[in-house]
């Protein structure tokens, strides 16, 4: 049972955004222009790194729901999106995203563990200074989505299919689009 | 000398946000509702909130300004925000701001380690729903900022007298105010 009362029927993040739409706001906008927004990342690779961050953190309601998302954006290689929660160095993806990963995961510890090195070697992989950006901000974001679920102790289902369903909405329409008929009206 | 090209004369999340305005503006949107907005927790609590988990996650240059913004909420207290950094137990805080604070330390390292037990210990001491999300909502949200400045290894200053000055300003201006100056107009 969450910490506090929230609307019993939102499970996740979504149960924590609508108990508080004026926060809901600015966190629905950044996941939206970092994920979702003009990049020269793929949306399948921005994907990954959020589900990679989530599934680090052993937050499951973000790194099923990220990684169906991820699916959707990639023909529904659910096999694929699984390999790079377990071990991304074995997946079939480019080396760049690998680097960038690789970035990503020391984010998710501390920030302070990125290295001249991991970078220099993401850019010989061809990644640009905004695609490291982004990584890092993608990075870090979800370890704040992260906590902000599992602080709560908001509802996170086991069922797969739910997270397939919700995924293949999500990378159809978008965040700020498919959060509206729970954000709207609601009154705390 | 950060990761990336970040405008050089903007320190800390200020170079990382000019060089990206398009997420500055919901990552400053949300700081500005959580610290600044309307609130039963005062300004100066929810500061030492997000100084606390910035100190914790020993990322200088947002445990530096975001405790002179508090300390200015606080009549220039910095003693106590000292305090609170190194063992808020025995800093002269209120009985909930502690219960707050051990339930934010929690979330900075993972949020499934707070337990019903130290909500209830909160709501004891007369924190409210509210006050409770808003607090896990700002510890989540500062292990991103933290992150976000570390992870682009920005430059942090050790000059306790730059972060007093924007400290004081902060707290006056607010935050997405005392943006637009560096925000405005850049082109990356």
């Amino acid at each position: 049972m969450p910490h506090i009362a929230l609307p019993p029927d939102q499970p996740g993040i979504r149960g924590a955004m609508a108990f508080r739409p004026e926060t809901a706001r600015p966190l629905n906008e950044l996941v939206e222009i970092l994920l979702q927004g003009p990049s020269t990342l793929s949306k399948g690779e921005r994907e990954l790194i959020a589900t990679y961050v989530s599934a680090r953190n052993c937050t499951r309601f973000c790194h099923s729901v990220h990684g169906m998302i991820a699916a959707a954006h990639l023909g529904g290689n659910e096999a694929l999106v699984k390999q790079v929660k377990t071990d991304f160095t074995q997946a079939d993806i480019s080396p760049k995203l690998k680097a960038l990963l690789t970035i990503a995961g020391k984010v998710q510890q501390d920030g302070k563990l990125v290295t001249a090195a991991d970078v220099e070697a993401a850019r010989k992989q061809g990644a640009t200074d905004l695609e490291i950006h982004d990584t890092v901000l993608i990075a870090a974001a979800f370890c704040m989505y992260n906590r902000y679920v599992d602080g709560l102790d908001t509802v996170q289902p086991e069922d797969e299919a739910l997270y397939r369903e919700r995924g293949i909405r999500v990378a159809r329409e978008g965040y700020v689009a498919s959060s509206k008929e729970y954000l709207a009206g609601v009154v705390r």
